[in-house]
Parts: C-alpha cells; sequence; structure tokens
C-alpha cells in the first residue's frame, strides 16, 4: 500500500500551475497542496490558494473555447491540453428574451450546461479532478453517485486511459445505469442507499491512497471547476458582471465557486466591481439551505430527501453555511419550490427558449420565477439563471405532462379537420 | 391562400447574405432565390449558387463559437446573429488516441456532434431552415421525423418565437414523442408509416404555401447548414484538410455537404488543396448506396428500412447518387455494418473515448473499422469520423449490452472481497 501517494506526493514543477496551497475555509491555516480536503488543525474543508499573477483577457480569449481557456485560474499545468479529457465548458449564454418576457424581467440569460460532453456541470469539475489524480500519480479514479457525477467520471476516465470505478445504489433505474455503463466495465452496483455508498468510497478513500474519489480526497480540486461557470458568464457578457445570479443547491458548492470566480475576476481587474446578488435555488422536498434562511439561522438542519430533484438531493449539504452567508451579504436569498411547479418550469423553460432541463434546472428556473412574483429579485436588474444538466436524463418527471395534441388520419383533409392550419 | 408568398416573396436585401441563386445540380438551370425544391427545366432539385467574394481566417476566427462564424459562406444575412436561435455547432473535434491504437489508425480525430442543443447535426441543417423561413415571411416552420429533426425543429421554433407543428408517426414510443412534445403545444400524431407522414407533408406543402417545411419546400437552404460541419473540421485542424472522412449516409445530404465545404475552403484560400477520401457508412437494414457502390453500378435500388440505426433508416435516398459521385472521384467507399457491429461499437467509442454515441454514431464508427480491416481506409493517413448523434436518444439499443459487474453489500470487506481494487 503506497501511503507515500496519499501523505507527500512527488509533484513536478507546475503541476497545478498557480495554485500554490490548500487553505482552511475556517481557520485559515494552510499546507502544501496535495489530496487533502480537511484542515490538520480543525477539520474544517480546504480549498486551493492561488498566486496568479498577471491574467488578460486578450490570454484567456486565445485559447481554446473550453474551460481550458481559464487554465491560469485553476489547479492544473500549463499543459493541460496536451493530456486526454472531454474537454467540457464554454457553453452557450443564451439572451432569453421569451422567458424574460413570460416572468416580467427586463433581461434574462440562461446559461445552458446541457450541451457539455456528459451533459451536465459536472463535467466541469470532473476534468479538474481529472487533472489532480494523474498528477499524484492516482491509479483510480472513482466516485460514488447516482447520476451526473458517474456519466462524468466514467467518461472522463475511459477518455483518460486511467482504471476508472464506479459506484452506484444497486436500486438505480437500468437507463441511468445505462448512462455509466456505457463507459467503464467497472460500475459497482452497492446494495445500500446513496448514504451507504457515500460512506463505502469514504472508506475506501482513507484505507487506499492510489484511489482518486473525485468528490471526497481531491475535492478541493474537483470544485474548483465550477469556478469556470463564473468566468464564463461574465466572459461572454462582455467582460461585466451581472446583476443577478440564480443558482441550484445541492452540496452548495456551485454556488459558492461562481461567487468565488467572480470575486477574482474583480481582483485582476478582468471586470469591474459591481454588486451581484446571488441566489440559491432548493426543492421542497429537500430544503435544508432554504429553511435555514427562511429562519434566520446559521445551523443548517439536515434532511431526508425526497423529491423528483434527485440530483440536488443531498440532505446535508457541505456548503450550505457558505451558500447562507454569500446570498445574505449579497442580498440574494434561497428560496425553495414544489415538485409540481418544477415540472412545470421544465416545460416553461422548453416552450419559450427551446432548452430541454433535468429536474434540477427545473427548480432552478421555477424557483427565478417564484422570487420574481414574490419581490426577491429585481425584475429591473438584468438576471443569469444557470441551466445546470439535460432532460433526457430526467425524462420520466415530464413523461405524462407532454404529448401530441391530435391523432390524425395520413391525409390533408384529416389534417384541415383536426384545426391545426 | 397567399400563393405570392411560395412563388414570389418580397425579401429584404441581403436576406441570403452572398447566396445569389438557386441551381439545379442536374441540368445546371438557375433561378430565384425562394421556397423552392424542384428545377423549373428538369424537376431536378435545387442547390445553393453564392459569390462569395474574399473570405478571411481572420473574419472568421472573430466570429462567435457557433456556426454562424461562418456566416459568409450560408444562405443566411449578415444579422443572423440578433435573431433567436439555438445557436448550435462549433462542436468538439476530439484527438482520439485511444480508438485510433485499438483500430491500428496512425491519427484520427472524433467530430462530435452530439453535444448540439438538441443533441444531433440537425441543429445545424434547422438554424439555416429557420433563417430562411423567417426571411420567406413563413407563417409556420414544421417537419415531419420519427426522431432528431423533431427535436431540433420543436426547439428552434420554440426558441424563435415561430409557430411550430410537428408531425411524427403515432406509433412512436413515449420517450420520443416526449423529446419534442416537450417544446411545443403543436405535435400531431399521424396514423400511418414516416413514408405516409412525409406524404402528408408534402402534400401540406403544395397547399399552403405559408407552411415552411425544413427538409421539403426550405430544403436547399436547410441543407447548407451541413457544410458547417466541414468548416469546422478543417478550422480545428488548423486550417488544413484531413486526409479521410468517414461520414453516415441517410439521405447521404451530409456527405456530399462536407464534400462541398471542403472544395469551398480551397477555392476561397482558406486551405490548401489536397486529396480527401470520402467513404459513407450505411446499416446492412437499410444499405441502398453501399449496395450500388459495391455493384458498381450508378442507379440506387430502394429498399424497405429494417436496422437499429432508425436515424439512418431512409430506403430511397435523395442524395444517393451524389454519394456514389464522391466517394469514387476521391477513391473512398461506402460501407455497411449490421446491427452486432453497429451496438459493439457504441460500447468501443464509450470505453475508448467517452462518447456516447447514438446508433447512428455505432454503424459511423463501426464501418470506419471495417474500411481500415479490409484495407479501403489507409491506415497511415489522417482520418476524421463524424459522429451525428447522442447515445441517449437511442438507449433501448444497447440497454442489454452493458451493465454493473458486481453487486456488492456496502462494506469494506465485501469491497475487497470482489476483487475489484
Amino acid at each position: 500500500m503506497s501511503t507515500t501517494l496519499s501523505d507527500t506526493p512527488t509533484l513536478r514543477a507546475g503541476a497545478f500551475g498557480n495554485a500554490t496551497c490548500l487553505k482552511c475555509r475556517e481557520c485559515g491555516a494552510t499546507r502544501e497542496l496535495g489530496p487533502h480536503y480537511a484542515c490538520y488543525e480543525c477539520f474544517g474543508p480546504l480549498e486551493i490558494g492561488y498566486e496568479f499573477g498577471e491574467v488578460t483577457r486578450e490570454q484567456i480569449e486565445a485559447g481554446p473555447a473550453n474551460i481550458w481557456r481559464y487554465k491560469a485560474l485553476l489547479p492544473v499545468p500549463d499543459d493541460i491540453e496536451s493530456s486526454p479529457n472531454l474537454e467540457p465548458g464554454f457553453t452557450r449564454l443564451l439572451d432569453a428574451r421569451n422567458l424574460a418576457a413570460e416572468l416580467g424581467l427586463t433581461r434574462l440569460w440562461v446559461k445552458d450546461d446541457s450541451t457539455n460532453p456528459t451533459n451536465s456541470f459536472k463535467d466541469r469539475v470532473v476534468a479538474c479532478a481529472l487533472s489532480a489524480a494523474r498528477e499524484f500519480g492516482s491509479k483510480v479514479f472513482a466516485c460514488p453517485s447516482t447520476g451526473n457525477l458517474a456519466n462524468a467520471v466514467a467518461a472522463a476516465g475511459a477518455r483518460a486511459g486511467i482504471r476508472t470505478v464506479v459506484f452506484i445504489p444497486s436500486n438505480l433505474e437500468t437507463p441511468k445505469q445505462v448512462n455509466s455503463a456505457i463507459f467503464t466495465e467497472n460500475l459497482v452496483a452497492v446494495d445500500g442507499t446513496y448514504d451507504d455508498v457515500n460512506k463505502l468510497a469514504s472508506e475506501i478513500a482513507g484505507e487506499d491512497p492510489g484511489w482518486a474519489f473525485v468528490n471526497v480526497n481531491v475535492r478541493p480540486f474537483y470544485a474548483e471547476g465550477s469556478k469556470t461557470l463564473g468566468y464564463e458568464i461574465a466572459e461572454q457578457l462582455g467582460w461585466r458582471l451581472p446583476d443577478q445570479v440564480v443558482i441550484p443547491v445541492a452540496s452548495g458548492s456551485q454556488l459558492t465557486k461562481v461567487h468565488k470566480a467572480f470575486r477574482e475576476l474583480v481582483e485582476l481587474g478582468l471586470v469591474e466591481d459591481k454588486p451581484v446578488r446571488i441566489f440559491g435555488a432548493q426543492a421542497q422536498g429537500c430544503n435544508p439551505v432554504a429553511t435555514a434562511f427562511k429562519d434566520g439561522v446559521d445551523a443548517i438542519r439536515p434532511v431526508k430527501p425526497d423529491t423528483i430533484a434527485k440530483s440536488l438531493a443531498i440532505g446535508n449539504p457541505a456548503d450550505g453555511i457558505y451558500v447562507l452567508d454569500i446570498a445574505r451579504s449579497t442580498g440574494g436569498a434561497v428560496e425553495e419550490v414544489d415538485d409540481d411547479q418544477i415540472r412545470d418550469a421544465i416545460v416553461l423553460l422548453a416552450r419559450t427558449e427551446g432548452i430541454f432541463t433535468e429536474t434540477a434546472g427545473g427548480t432552478t428556473v421555477a424557483v427565478l420565477k417564484k422570487l420574481t412574483e414574490t419581490g426577491q429579485l429585481d425584475p429591473e436588474l438584468e438576471t443569469v439563471v444557470i441551466n445546470t444538466g439535460h432532460g433526457l436524463k430526467t425524462l420520466d418527471a415530464v413523461s405524462g405532462a407532454v404529448g401530441p395534441r391530435a391523432t390524425i388520419a395520413p391525409t390533408y383533409d384529416a389534417f384541415t379537420a383536426a384545426g391545426i392550419a
């Protein structure tokens, strides 16, 4: 067992680009870069610290049409593009005039991550985790997951040619199993709940340092990938920050990283500083952060999830307290919607903008609607809503809600009689 | 009934950019731009003629990361980006080292169109058809389809805010209906085969000139969208043509347009001229062009399709004779594979490159493999294979083929006992 891998991996120079250390988000203690996720001092969560130097718009714009255009702002080496990866990101930012009109907003954009390589934002974070796993010399690339993350890890691992193992609960529906099994021969079904699978993953990560679990022991590197959503929004707006952003909250990591991205861009002089109100979206069936926000408390009380928005169903979100901080300090909010509102919002987004989102995106659009109706969001300000995944992955949620308006005989007479013309 | 719409629509200046006429592919007769698809003289198929003037790499590179970077080469107005559309294209060209090694090829690229807005190359052609429909003042945007085209038309029409009607055979499986019905309230099920649906569409197009059927009366404009696949391949290779390209053949239009795109780039001085061998891929269950190629004849004998590659199942392909010409004149070939080879190739592409393709892409990769094994394709030459769509749309094809390798109890002991470490 190569414990040295875990404790002090021998890193090549520049293995993590401008990243310089791991820093505790609670006590601020720093330590060397490595496959660590908890602080030595206080067991708080670690995140990446950087010394950026100069980064210019021109450097970024000269880069490829994927997340590696921002490589100087990520914990990845300068030659990252030469290592096979899924090349995710630089997805569409669509001027959503129809949806804006429908909701009574002046200016609305949809950042659409459903067109990533495996059709969710997870390709961004997994690409960063893969780079870290390579630099650590990890032997196995792995994750516990029920959906989007499993797809992203299995696909990225296949393309990278690294041994990949994906753990899922054994009662997962066949289509969802196929979405990951297509990429890897090492899909492992575990008789238990997602929490059981997660616990097993942590145990393996603790015992076998050669295993890189993207969302466990390389989590600080993984999480940085979500910053690219924030960078892209700003660049695609013409190097400006929006006034308001609505972001789904599962662990809460994505919301905190978009916020971090905006702050970095300001500090680097790449965009002008301005107030950005940040809003979080949860499903009523898994609403621990929304509840804490509404109650005005700092502690997150874990819940047992029961919602169709399964990719948001984290009952005890690791970054929940940071989400609360950001929503409160920026003048945002964390709101919740029920399953019917989620379904309606999936149809609304499809019918207005031609985007088929999964239940997580339905949650986010439904929360956008609710925030507008309740006056928590200013309809006159420029707003961005993030769509994190694809409706083809949660087809069952809307199967009963839409269908043909008529069934006709194959004749012109039948067509005219049906009143469709 | 506004017959003037069909016959001589009043077009604004620059409505079709550098396009100047419709030209018969058989007799060369030209006529004015309009919603026409058959020659006045000989009933041959029409295509777009241009007078390009100067087009530079710099102009193109300064454009957006979607097909509109090539707007000067398409029948669209210069202000096309200001009209809401799905902004498709500029998809990944992946250096496929693992698949190349598996097949014994020196250099292989996968052009991956599964990450388009509705997950197939159809978003490219539909975007061009939508622009034409707008310029013609069409009242309805429509198509007959069983799959990818229906998705693309329904989504693009929703975002454009144009009345959209999509016709499908009534026996289509529910998930495929949902994929289109999510975008439009005007999904019309027709009691009949796809051929019946198609015939009804042609009848409506003939009776009601306000209807723009993307693949019927605006087909010449629609088809041009496939050229962007060729432009992107050349630009993403660093403004070079590849030596060999493998392209799926349904109607055959895509293959002829990629060829046309390469010729245009050469004529415009944007790439150096060189021989490019062009190969077509069909399924054994719908192989009329492959059969004609093998038999060395010029006529295509229609077949009744029976294959899992449903998006390639056109028994009487309109562009079949042009595909034969191009394959023969460039030193390419048209080959076929059976359903088992298609399934195996879907898994092969996923396991080597992390791309989940639909059955059409499985057909293309399987044909690439067969062409290599039979020596028809030169393994030393640089090759591009086109993946036109997403595996989530044809999940059933591989549901039986992949799955978990083990089911274990949620304990570290069970994990080690299973021999996965």
